[in-house]
Parts: C-alpha cells; sequence; structure tokens
C-alpha cells in the first residue's frame, strides 16, 4: 500500500501549525536587545508577536544579590532549568506563567500569563547559555557592541531608568565583567547571526551619524543571498565580505555604514524583502530602524529587516 | 530471540524511578484540608514529601476579584491550565515555578521553586477539577465535613487568620454557595476516598470528644483489606459497612467514632501497616492524629494513617 505509506509519512500533527517560530536576542546588559526587539515586534504586531525578557528567571532580587558572591550574569543567580522548561512549553505552543522581575524596584512580583503567538521574541542576558534552551530557538542572535560603547549606553540608562548612581553602574560593570566574559560573551559563537553597532572605523563622521552595522550571517541557518546585489568593495556604504570570525570559522559580514543614503540600503532590503517565499503582501515595513523617537538607524533597519525576513520565513 | 524481547518489555526508563507518588486533597474552604495534610507530611518528613496548595494558581488578588462576578471557587478565576501543566511536570519528577498567593494579604506574591520530593501532596478547592489534573494523581481524596460544620471552621479561621470580619465571611460563604455546588463540591465522586468529619449522630457526646470519621473506600483503587479485622456491627467503634453511596455506587464506609479508645484505633492502624508490601521499618508513626496543639483525634489519626498506606504503597 505505498499510497497509504506516503499518506502516514507526510501526516503533520494538528498542532503543528499552532506552534510558534521563537528567536532569541542575546546580549549583555544595555547592549542594544530592547531597541533592536521593539522595532520588529511593531512590525508583527502585537497580535502576533510575543516579547518576553529572560531576565524575569532572576532567582534572587537586589537585595538578595547584595550578600552574594556573584552578579545577574550568573547562571547560579537565575531559575536556568525553569527558563528551559518554559521555553519548551513556548516552543510548543503552550502558555507559561512567567516570572516577573522589576527593573525599576529590584524586586520580584507577580508573575503572569503569556501565550505565545505566531513568533516569540526572547530577549536577555542568557537564553542561549544552554544546549536545551538553544534547541528551543529557530534563529539564535547575539549583539555585540564595542565595550567601550556598551558602557555608555549602560551609564546612560540605568542612571535615568534604575535609579542608580553614575559611581553605582560603574562598580557594578567592573564587578560584572568576569562573569560577563565567563557567561554571557561565550553566547556570541552560538549565534546564527550576531550584529555589531559601531562608529565606522577611520571616517570621522558628523557627531549626529547614526552607528555603522557589522551583520555576522553563519551558515548555521539558510540567510537570503545577498551576494547578487552587494559586492565586497568596502569603498560602499553596504557591502558584502567573506571573511573568517574571530574563532577562525567562515562567515558573510555584511557591513552597513551609518551615513549609508537610504538608496543604498533599499536595494538590499528590497533584495531580502523579495526572497521571502510566501508574498509578504506589503513592502518591507516602515517602521524599522527607529533608534529614539524621531530618530532613524539604516543599519538598525536593515538589521531589523533580516530578523523578520527569518521569522516570516521559518513560519513559511 | 524471545529473551531479548522480555528485556525490552521489561525495561523501564532512567527516570522512572524519580518519579513521585502524588495524592490530592481536595475540598472546600475550611474543610480541614491543611490539618489533614500537615500530619502526613511531618509522618513523611520534608526530606520526602512536597506539599503544595492548588489555590496558588488563583488568577486575581482580592483586590481585583472584589470587581469580578465570580469567586475563588470558579474555574475561571483560576490559572486551571497552567496548574494541569504544573502537575503534569511535578508527576514527571520536574521542578516548577509555582506562583503564590498569600491568604493573609489576598495579594499574589513572588512565586517559589518547588522540586518534588518523592511524595507529592496537592491540597486545594480544585484539584481534581479537570480530567488532565486528576490523571496525574495516584491518590484522589475529597474532603466532605457538613456544612454546618465547615462554616464554624471558616468562620473561627477567617476571622482570626485572615483578618476578615464575622459578617464579611458568611456573606462571603453566602455568595460563594452556587460555585461550590457547581465546582466544588462535584470532585467529591472524582474522588477514591471520601473523608467525613462530624459529631456522631444520637450518641450525646462530651463536649469535648473528637469527631468521628466516615471514610468511603471507593474501589477504583486498591485499598488495604479490613475485613477480616472489622465488622459492620454498628455498636463498634470502629467498624466496616458495605453501602451504596448517594449515587448509587457501592463502596466500603469506615466509621471511626471520635470516643474509640486507643486499643481499638491501634487494631484498625496495624491491620492497615501491615499490608503495606514493603517493610516500613517501623510501627505507625506517632504523630498522626494531631488536630489542635496537644490535642489527638483517633479518626483523623486512622484517616491520616489509611493515606499514608496509600502513598507508600503507591511507591512500592
Amino acid at each position: 500500500m505505498p499510497d497509504k505509506l506516503v499518506r502516514l509519512r507526510r501526516f503533520e500533527p494538528p498542532d503543528q501549525a499552532r506552534r510558534p517560530v521563537m528567536i532569541a536576542i542575546a546580549g549583555d546588559s544595555a547592549a542594544g536587545k530592547t531597541t533592536l526587539t521593539r522595532g520588529i515586534a511593531e512590525a508583527l504586531g502585537p497580535d502576533r508577536a510575543t516579547a518576553i525578557c529572560a531576565d524575569d528567571y532572576h532567582r534572587y532580587d537586589r537585595q538578595e544579590r547584595a550578600g552574594l558572591p556573584f552578579t545577574v550574569l550568573n547562571p547560579e543567580c537565575n531559575y536556568i532549568g525553569i527558563m528551559e522548561q518554559h521555553l519548551q512549553l513556548l516552543a510548543l505552543g503552550r502558555p507559561v506563567l512567567k516570572p516577573v522581575y522589576d527593573h525599576g524596584e529590584g524586586r520580584l512580583t507577580r508573575p503572569v500569563l503569556v501565550e505565545p503567538r505566531e513568533f516569540v521574541i526572547v530577549e536577555g542576558l542568557l537564553p542561549l547559555h544552554t544546549k536545551l534552551a538553544r534547541a528551543c530557538f529557530d534563529i539564535a542572535v547575539y549583539l555585540d557592541p564595542p565595550e567601550e560603547i556598551r558602557r555608555e549606553w549602560k551609564l546612560r540608562r540605568d542612571c535615568k531608568e534604575r535609579g542608580y548612581s553614575e559611581a553605582q553602574v560603574l562598580a557594578e560593570l567592573e564587578r560584572r565583567e568576569p562573569e560577563s566574559a565567563a557567561y554571557v560573551r561565550p553566547q556570541r559563537q552560538r549565534a546564527d547571526l550576531t550584529i555589531r553597532f559601531a562608529p565606522a572605523a577611520g571616517h570621522g563622521d558628523a557627531p549626529d551619524t547614526p552607528l555603522s552595522a557589522e551583520i555576522l550571517l553563519r551558515p548555521t541557518i539558510l540567510h537570503p543571498d545577498l551576494s547578487h546585489v552587494l559586492t565586497d568593495d568596502d569603498r560602499r556604504t553596504v557591502h558584502l565580505k567573506l571573511i573568517r570570525d574571530s574563532d577562525g570559522r567562515p562567515v558573510d559580514a555584511l557591513h552597513v555604514h551609518g551615513y549609508a543614503p537610504r538608496e543604498d540600503s533599499h536595494i538590499v532590503e528590497k533584495a531580502i524583502w523579495k526572497q521571502l517565499s510566501i508574498d509578504p503582501g506589503t513592502a518591507p515595513p516602515d517602521s524599522l530602524g527607529e533608534y529614539a523617537p524621531g530618530k532613524r538607524s539604516e543599519p538598525l533597519a536593515i538589521a531589523q529587516l533580516l530578523l523578520l525576513w527569518h521569522l516570516l520565513e521559518a513560519r513559511a
């Protein structure tokens, strides 16, 4: 009965369609995870995307941590096993009662029900720390700004939004450094894409120029093919270069300069968008690229569009 | 290769041994769940038993409930799906991050990590409400005191420990009645054992006599055989009667009168204990039967010992 066999082999469990596409946005504190995530979540809309923060799985509140020999970057300081469990449940399309860490108050509060939509975006310090957690994701991203940029961002945010003094933030950065090296940064090599926003080297840009992006596209997943629209000519504002990563592995490096004109970035955006195997119905969403109210960055827009492409393509 | 087949059939997954025995103690508010549970948990010791309360899965806090058309007895007022999920995880030996409802303050607070030990005791209003929840339990118990006794208990406890006035408790009892009938009491017929503490009818006992117990042993699970030590002579302080339950189903009714002397209850306790298929190493624990500091009830001791027998036997 070959017909029957074929039918059996093609059988797809009925809840398969309800399984969401999962993306991890990992990176150190103030690496830009929320900014990157926000544009993607907005482009998909709240009906299609659920965004959660893996840092809600902190085991201790701020007061308890004061007496402990490790920082929140340490897996010991987090319910990693529960995070894995919740990621698995979400990946299966199941709801979870997610813990909540209030960054403002530094307290653990009442948990919330999270029901996964079509897309689940998980940002945090350690979403790619364990094998079981990584196995839950369709796409793994690591945000990798230069340390001096990240320190600036962290100082600004923690003083303004979380009520710390500058001296406190600097001391905390120093205290966290060994654990950042031990637990956060090793996630970089587990990522399918790493994204680095930084000033373009040796250009002496005007002070208001957005940061450039270097996006590494690892062949661990299939990326849109950009080699037919981009050359490796690094005098172009957007170019694609085959390089070796710091660990020697081959990788495609997409460079988008902060001063890239909209025309140049549009070429890349269109090339990405038309490689969707479904008809997205619309042009790439305009909302991408906003890094502050009213401020737009072409490098950020392209990074977000690439991730959006991956999300939609994994769903296709 | 018959040998190999036999071996395959006998194969037990390595984590099977780590799966805890689960018991549900269901019943309405102030039905005596905590008193019953405490003695069993103490007899097993904290290293072997994990006790949790299913009412921690309340969806709304006290303030939010004030504006809602239902009470905590309504499944709508609880994360029943998450309760099912957590019961399944615990039954598989996995930890959960359990929500916490603070009865004193009426607030939902920071969740706690629960790691199942050998035995998991789940008491609450609705642990037997759904099929999936029931499927997690090895033993299902329903506590079924007469309403007037339960009202007394609830008045005493809620005024003393939860800061309500007498008028508030009485109003709440009335408000809850339809939902108790709709959701809590139907669990009785799903239980393997129902336990009813009440004054012995027509005995005019001294005011300090402990309540008698009627324990229904449904043939849904295997109970210790007491028919060889007890008769159905209801002039005896402890007797066993084959009856029909209110719904017509056959059931064994074990009666233990509140004034039963220790000698009589000892006979039953020994008969239960020696039917353990493992060697428990010790005599039945002395700690059973305490219903208030320094106050002992033989009916409570026998009820607890029966449950302890079931727990140990399910583990054997």
